[in-house]
């Protein structure tokens, strides 16, 4: 199949271009490097030391064979996204190419607009150039399970059927979203399903959970083909934090009670879903959602975990309760369906303690580039202009001589 | 109590702000004039000629000696809505702001585009001045009755009790919006319930019918406080249409089987809902939702009402079905609650013969300014570019001799 990647610079944009290719896939990388300008904004850097796309893809093309195309630009620029879809010709586009963290959405106003505006209209120009250019091409776009939030009933996926006053029907399932992020994605999915409604478009909405991981088979043939490990405050996710924190023996750091519970999966699950999805497209006018995670845990639940594991590598670490700096219920009911993935042939990677371990010898292996003074949330919910800091806590040596000190691969 | 109308001198906010300047109310109205640019755009008019607004402020202030308060500028710049809210120190916002045309934001790409981004920013901007600059104020925001779409199940008001797999909850009632513009309602609606959540806003959403008539007892004192009576096939709401159609004696256009069933209601009720959400504000951090209209009507219950009271006046006309050009359910279930402003003190004004009557003889008065060719709908929600006519029907004298040709008031 002839896949496009929008985003595939990204961390699970570049697993997936990968994966899809060593599948072979015919593939095509759209981007514009956005996610690595907002690294250099928040004066943050991914853990393990990743490379220019440039070189990423040579490496790839001389390990493999295989050749990724390249497409520079912004998807909300509709004469560039419209020429590369009609230059490529997928017969699926995969939509990683959005601002998806809920802490930059909720710095100020200019980031909660900037955030909504760049995702909403990406997203309608992905829905109108697939319509005009390439109308049967099935557009598999990366949403969330937060779109759902924490309601009290168990979480259905994309759709509830509701009896009430003596008639039935099946409605989408309502959202409670907790960041202007994940409002964003609430807004696409509307924009979307409407679009598979009265223009016949195929569509594939992929609620997904918190992705762990930075190891699948294709990025470990090289370092240079190294994927993206975020832990800091705003990117970071919370299983990378919690292992950043452990390599370096500070106490993790749980928000509030750490009741809160997601859905979570393995980034080799998440490249396997896509193509999945790829390989059983939605059908002519079907707005199909799947909820795309493996397993559910609570933010306690997982530190928890990381410091049984930690201990046994020798690593002694405390647990930590910060103040929530989200607006959200510290703990709550949820149960969240997760079998139409399954139902195509996914077969999960659990969370295991040899995958904790791994994921924190990833982090012991670059903790020289660790910068502490990261992990604290410094956006609250309930502010509406918070400040962040610019200085960063590494040594001028760690920041500015990075090949010196990072570790070479193997 | 002090009330900013964001849009006041639109339809509805024009009547608004008059209605509750007379009841002693201090008045501002926000406004950047985009309502009138949009009809040069598209080459129409209001049937009924209406003046620059600091010419009906003059005469409002000369008639009655009360004073609106006048902001020119855009609420999607946030510099502009800031230092206005800071300045005026409102008790309540009414928001009207916004691009509310269906087939505007259905003629192509840019359209959609620019109702959504218009429609979410100027939204967002405002949530974010009234935190940061008048928390306690109360957002009354003109949604739709549109957000819910035709489910074959009752409508309630914003929110539904379900009972799924023995547990229970109160969430968001689905929204199945019908264009982008609806879309952009219901994008609104995730984001102010969001805010009322984490910022403690309080918040009243309208989910307002179609409205109908120009008359309220403020604009009848003087022609030059005239109300718009839009009647084109991309601004003009159904029932301006029939009324115009039947005053010059061409076929009613009713899109399909003219099954389509909507709420409706009178304008002098929407000043009035106005006024009683004004005086019942929501609570801190309360996102309230009520469904503004006051009677159902099918669009072909309504066309035979029409050419039956045009018959009584001794104009004859017929019905005319054309194909529909939007996509839609045209014979479905609709039974839509709306008793939470019933409860407040709304005391309805129906649909009646005798106003049918008033609304046609309106369109009579004016019938030297009826374009026919506006009656037809030329933006298809199948295609995603419609080309719309520039050229009028009307001939030039009518177009550029309008004072002449206008009957005086009185």
């Amino acid at each position: 199949m002839r896949i496009a990647i929008l985003g595939g610079d990204g961390y699970c944009g570049w697993a997936t271009a990968l994966y899809l290719s060593s599948k072979g896939h015919t593939v095509a990388i759209i981007d514009n490097f956005a996610r690595r300008q907002w690294d250099f904004e928040l004066g943050v850097q991914t853990l393990t030391p990743i490379r220019p796309l440039s070189e990423r893809l040579n490496v790839w093309q001389q390990l493999t064979g295989r050749v990724i195309d390249l497409f520079v630009g912004d998807v909300a620029d509709y004469e560039f996204l419209a020429s590369t879809i009609a230059s490529f010709r997928p017969d699926a586009v995969v939509h990683f190419a959005e601002q998806r963290s809920a802490p930059y959405s909720m710095i100020d106003r200019k980031h909660a607009v900037f955030t909504q505006v760049n995702n909403v209209v990406g997203n309608l120009n992905l829905l109108f150039a697939i319509r005009e250019l390439a109308p049967d091409c099935h557009i598999i776009k990366l949403g969330t399970m937060g779109e759902y939030g924490t309601p009290n009933i168990d979480i259905e996926e994309g759709y509830i059927t509701i009896e009430h006053n003596g008639r039935k029907d099946t409605l989408p399932f309502p959202k409670q979203p907790g960041s202007f992020y994940h409002l964003s994605k609430v807004h696409d999915s509307h924009n979307i399903m409407f679009t598979c409604k009265v223009w016949g478009l195929r569509a594939t909405d992929l609620n997904q959970g918190v992705v762990y991981g930075t190891i699948t088979d294709e990025v470990q043939l090289d370092e240079a083909l190294i994927n993206r490990f975020d832990y800091d405050e705003v990117f970071g996710t919370v299983l990378n934090r919690f292992c950043a924190q452990a390599a370096i023996g500070t106490p993790l750091t749980v928000y509030g009670k750490g009741g809160q519970t997601r859905g979570f999966l393995d980034i080799r699950d998440t490249v396997r879903c896509i193509e999945l999805v790829c390989l059983n497209p939605a059908n002519r006018g079907e707005f199909r959602v799947f909820n795309q995670f493996t397993e559910q845990f609570s933010v306690l639940d997982l530190a928890l975990m990381i410091k049984l594991v930690a201990g046994k590598m020798g690593l002694l670490v405390g647990i930590e309760h910060l103040p929530d700096p989200r607006v959200e219920a510290e703990a709550h009911y949820y149960n969240a369906k997760h079998s139409k993935l399954a139902d195509l042939g996914l077969e999960p990677h659990l969370l295991s303690d040899s995958l904790v371990d791994s994921l924190i010898s990833i982090a012991l292996r670059y903790r020289d580039r660790i910068d502490p003074s990261v992990f604290n949330p410094q956006v609250n919910w309930r502010e509406t202009n918070n400040q962040r800091r610019t200085i960063s806590a590494l040594s001028p040596e760690s920041l500015y001589s990075q090949e010196q000190v990072v570790p070479k691969a193997g």
